[in-house]
Formats: C-alpha cells, structure tokens, sequence
C-alpha cells in the first residue's frame, strides 16, 4: 500500500527520535531505510544480546519489532506515537551476525495505527524469519515550547 | 491454582539458567522469588533502559514479561522451554526506581504452557501495574551427556 | 479498580446496543451483569455452538470474550466502541451447559481503552476457566441527529 | 514456502472434520481451497451475522480466521490441532456480500505450529483487508478404534 505522508520532515523527525532512545544506543540498532509506512531496523549481535542457549534473546528481539518508527513515518508535524500493545510469535532461533527488524503500518487511523513487523537473521548470505509481530499505537500530539 | 514441581531441584535449575543469559545480565534483572509456577524478577531502572520520553523502553519491560522462568518451575529434570508467543499490553508509562515482573502459570501442559505476567513499577511507596502479558512457552528435552 | 461511569445512562445504553447485535442474538447470549468498568455474558450451550469435539468452538468464545460491552460503561454519552485486536488463550475445552464472559477494563483511555476477559464454563457446580483474553477499544462518535 | 503433506489424505481428512462442525455449518461457512499449508474458507453474509452497526460481527471473522485448517494439512496421519490462542487485528469494518478467510502456515513443528490469517471481504469487485491474525496450534493424537 502506498502512503502519503502528512510531515515533509518525517525523516529528520525519525532519525531524532530514535537516537534520542538510550535503549535502542545501547543495544547498538541503527535505522537502516525509512519511506512511507516503512522502516528497518538493523542490529550487528553481540554477546550481551544473547540468552543462555546461544541465540538472541527474545526481549532484543521485541526491542527491534516494536513498529514505532513506521508508524511514525506518517504522523502529521506535532505528534508522536506510544506503543499500545503487541503480539509476537517467534519462529526461529535467532543466529547470526546481524538482525534485519522490517516495520510496515497495515492501517494508519487517526486514533489508532496497526503495524506488522517481521526480524529477519542474516547469517552468511542467507536470510531466516525469525518472529512476526502485530502491533498497535496510538498518537498524541507532544508539548512544543 | 496450586502446582505441583516435578523437578526437586528446580530452584536451582532456574536460578543457572538465569544467570546463564547475558542479556538478563546485561540489564542487571535479578531473580526476587521462585515458586512453583510463580517467578518475581526485579530490575533497578537505569538510563540506559529509557526510550526518548524517560519511560522505561517496551523492549526491556518485555524482557522481563517473558515468563520463561514460572514455566521451567514445572518441568521434569532434563526439560527446557522455549517462548513460542506473546502478548503485551502497556498500560502506564513505566517510571520509578524499580520494575517488578511477575510470572504466574495458567495452565500447564506437556507440550504447550500457557503464562501470564504482571509488571510493576515502583516509585516511592506506590506500585503501578505499567503492562500485563499472555504467553506461551514450548517444553523440550535438552542434551544430556 | 473503581471506575466512575461518565454515562448516567450506561446501563440501558449497553442493553440496548447488546440487543441491536444480530449475531449476539442468533447465538443467544445474554447480559447478565453490567457494573462501571465491568460486565458479565451468559450462554446457554446449544449444539449449534459445537466444534467436531463435542467441545465449543472457538468463535463463540471469542464472540463473548470481545470486551465492547466492558468498555461501553465508561464512554461518556455519545461515543461508541469498536475493537482494535484481541489475544486470546484457550486454557481448557469448553464444555457444561453454560458459558459465562467476565469482562473488565484494565485502562480507560481517551483514544483506546485496555480490557480483559475470562470465559467460564459452568458445568454441575463446578466453574473452569476455558479462556482468558486482552483487548483494546476504540472510541468515537457516533452520529448524532 | 512450499509444504510436504505427511497424510496423502490430507483434503478429505479437513473436508471430513470442516464439515463435522456444527457451528461453521450453522454460520453457513465453505472450504474453498486445501493445499500444502493452505486453506480459503468462504462465507456469504448474512442478516444474523452482523453487529448493530451493520458490520459482520467481530466472533463471525474470528471463527473463520482461526487457522485450524491450514495447519491440519501438514498433520501426519492420525493427528488433528487444537488451537492454542491467537491474536487478531481488526483493520477495515466488514462490509459486502462475502467474507474470504486465508490460513497459511508460518512455520509447522512437531509441538506447536504457527499460523496467519487474512479476512477479506469481497464487495462487487473489490477485496478489502478487513483483518489479520497469528496463530498457534497444538497437534494432538486423536483417539483411533
């Protein structure tokens, strides 16, 4: 689906935002692409992202999923997104070198917008889904000075 | 619901499981209580678990949602869990000194554990449940020698 | 939680919007309790609410578990809900003479409202919890003369 | 991704127990197509499915998107799938004259299989996302005489 976006700034608006998240600085994500209703996200693994069995913990995992950022590619000037809730179901054991987090919005609403999310694994040159997400969040307008 | 461990030392196995994932560490969650069917986590908040709005960030509250530990109280000795899914609702802005997660199973199953969990964030004297969770774990035997 | 209704009229707005469902009506639930914040829906089992097992079936339950009536009680006079998403976890097979759908609301919000809810199936005197589910609604106007 | 069948019986195996429950019948619900991993079901709308606002009633969407179908495909001979839990995203209001269910399996396993839905409703010739879902289902050996 093609969406227009209502902020000429959105991409600015997205990239301040999201260094602007110590969480997401300390796991090491980076923006990757940012258009219309999409954004990835991508994340160089680590020791210190993994659980006990080898693989990258699912709290890393949701940390990449959560679509604030596509959802935001379509807010109008003045408004940011919060997190209402999300679903994820996680396929695969995640390994690799490198995590591929690709946030769409499904239906942007003025009181609401729906997200989907898949992570990718990228290990050598082949690519494993590795959870799926639905998402939702709402938008508020933030206090300007 | 009263669960019955079928593993004698199942305390211990969750506490090295525990302590056995570096991103549990790495955020600095500790293991408050372990009963049968019932986990408590805690985590002092510090900067780097904020997002831009000085809130806890979703991906570490989720993190302690994930109610691996209160499955693994009932499982046979030589038996793991894997999340399979979940779900999360925010309900508050996570702010305070404190986050407390709490696992309770809802019912067990030998291939399937449906979970739920609590998570608290304490401020002062008062507790604030900031999100609520349902997951589902998978059991599966691990190596043995 | 004690949640104040902002409807003086919540009560017979509520029966009134169950009774203009259809679908509710071909099934044959009913409304049996409605508080601030909380509402209670039987249903008598009949066979064409079956699945091949003899158990019901999973979109009846669902139909029930949809908390809109919940969250109905706290809209000021005007507003309407519609469902967002929900989770549900089937915990136990649905089988007894009736089933009873125990809905809260978790968050009141201005743009969304968190709820929860059980299904109990009673059979003899015995009640078992056959699902447990998470939810968010929408509010909005509805068109006013 | 394309699926192997295990049971060379698979299509009249699902045709067997679609028809043998009495709810999808008493919606008035169709098997449209069964291959590898996939199934349609297809429901022309009724008056008695609807909600009070007109639009097909949130329980009705639910039983045809709940991936039962789809996932018994992939079943080896002599095992049937329950249901676990699912999420669903409500989208678009349902409005037409047919509502049109597609299951895929996300990934099969031995304990669990993940599962995704989309509703679509078909109003003179335009097909509308009206909601997804993600799924989990446990196979189970059924009773044999």
């Amino acid at each position: 689906m093609a969406f227009q976006p209502q902020n000429p700034d959105y991409r600015a608006f997205i990239e301040q935002i999201f260094r602007a998240q110590p969480f997401m600085m300390a796991l090491g994500a980076a923006l990757e692409r940012i258009e219309p209703g999409e954004t990835e996200i991508s994340l160089q693994i680590r020791p210190d992202h993994l659980q006990h069995g080898g693989t990258v913990h699912g709290g890393v995992i949701v940390a990449l999923a959560d679509n604030g950022a596509a959802a935001a590619t379509l807010l109008p000037p003045g408004q940011a997104v919060v997190t209402a809730e999300y679903r994820i179901s996680f396929l695969a054991p995640a390994v690799g070198h490198t995590l591929l987090a690709r946030g769409t919005v499904l239906r942007p609403g003025r009181s609401l917008i729906h997200t989907k999310s898949d992570v990718i694994a990228v290990a050598d040159n082949r690519e494993i889904l590795v959870a799926t997400a639905l998402g939702s969040m709402v938008p508020f307008a933030f206090n300007k000075p």
